[in-house]
């Protein structure tokens, strides 16, 4: 029974930098887009990779997973201008490739480098029960919904805590129900789905959709502001990483004396 | 008109380290209460600040407060055992202090270190126009609200995206907006609220909350594994620190660099 990660790497990240395509951005000197490729490279119950992408990135993508070696990546397809686009694609080579209607399709975002091998592993597991499954993380704040009050947005309603998820990836389904979800709502014109679970949840109404334990740690990259938080991040996961930097930033300070000392600028 | 900056410092973390307060710990090289305080003193707007303690931390608080020499600082009130308690300590201390009904509070938590100036200013600006504001930021993940279906959560609704924002603080009110809130809400034997926006939503509906912009930085540190979050983004926001704690990191690499040389364990 094949278990496909698809990670999709096509974005174009308009809130990051236009010049510095984000899923190329290096986090403790290793590429985003690596970081999201190597959780299910590594995780042995993963048999393939599809990696969608776009224009842009797709001859360093494609580059990064020469020179790292990544043996479960079976194919880099083109995505498209939507997010939904780029999952079609992957679902379409799938089909193509004649995989079986239950396999176990993990579809993650390529700019969410740290996602943990129990979230990847939970969603595999939660697919012998369910058809659907998503990776959330239990919102610690208190989640608002909002109406707008002329030019304002206010509160509209709180819904209880207890059943407040932030949703994250990997989204896990049966081939099958992904399939059929995304050819009811192809028929819909008003369908502009941001996420695959919504697909699911909007158009097979009746498909539980299983929620499965993520972590704050899971994020999402989409700002430069998120950098920060996402270096926090990579650090802790990496002490060699961290002592790597430590020396970078040795050199700096010393640098920094001596031309405080010096007058001069020493050493840059 | 007083602006009222309530820092409420009186959780006991249960998710955090027991035998260690998460309102003391160190944020790059700063307590983080003292980082919660701080914004508000910083602020010229604000008038006065209450910080609510509890048994455990209020001597230290309190030394910190002396030590850093906060000048608007004008009590430190013993909170309860839940966060509802703590608001309500501190609004009876501005009740018998006389206060007028249409003072601005600003009610704010202790563990929430990097609040922005923008956010605390969007707040008393927003009593201009309304009795009750709230900060908070608009959901960059899909937010799921769940249900229980037997001994699994399983995804409910799937709220629009542009109307789910994630409650921060501060919480702001007009004095006599949040007291007639609360009196409201002790009436009712079901409250057990989490968070002061909500008693408003609840007990005022008609009493719209206006939405002031946060941050994704405006985190709550709830468990260990915020500190790295935490820590990156204290080091993006104070690079004196960073050439602190590269110091520090390069004397551990030369000790380990010597000790791996010559097999002791030099300079430890």
């Amino acid at each position: 029974m094949p278990v496909v990660a698809v990670v999709l790497a096509a974005g174009f990240g308009t809130r990051f930098d236009e010049d510095n395509p984000k899923q190329l951005v290096s986090l403790g000197g290793k590429p985003i887009v690596c970081w999201s490729i190597e959780a299910f490279e590594n995780n042995d119950r993963v048999s393939d990779i599809i990696v969608v992408v776009n224009d842009r990135v797709e001859e360093t993508v494609s580059e990064l997973i020469d020179q790292a070696g990544y043996a479960k990546v079976r194919a880099i397809v083109p995505g498209g201008a939507e997010r939904v686009d780029s999952t079609l694609a992957a679902l379409d080579l799938l089909r193509q490739s004649g995989i079986p209607s239950d396999a176990k399709v993990l579809i993650h975002d390529g700019v969410r480098p740290f996602v943990e091998q129990r979230s990847i592993d939970g969603c595999i597991d939660a697919l012998d029960r369910f058809n659907a499954a998503t990776v959330a993380f239990a919102s610690t704040d208190t989640i608002l919904l909002t109406k707008d009050l002329g030019d304002r947005k206010v509160v509209g309603s709180v819904p209880d805590r207890l059943d407040a998820y932030r949703a994250q990836t990997p989204q896990a389904f049966r081939f099958g129900t992904i399939v059929k979800a995304y050819e009811l709502a192809s028929a819909d014109p008003d369908f502009h789905p941001t996420d695959d679970t919504r697909v699911v949840v909007d158009y097979l109404p009746d498909e539980p959709v299983a929620i499965v334990e993520g972590s704050e740690t899971n994020l999402k990259i989409t700002t430069p502001s998120d950098m920060p938080i996402a270096e926090g991040i990579a650090n802790s996961l990496d002490p060699e990483h961290v002592k790597e930097a430590a020396k970078a930033r040795m050199h700096e300070v010393f640098a920094e004396a001596f031309s405080q000392m010096h007058g001069h600028g020493f050493g840059r």
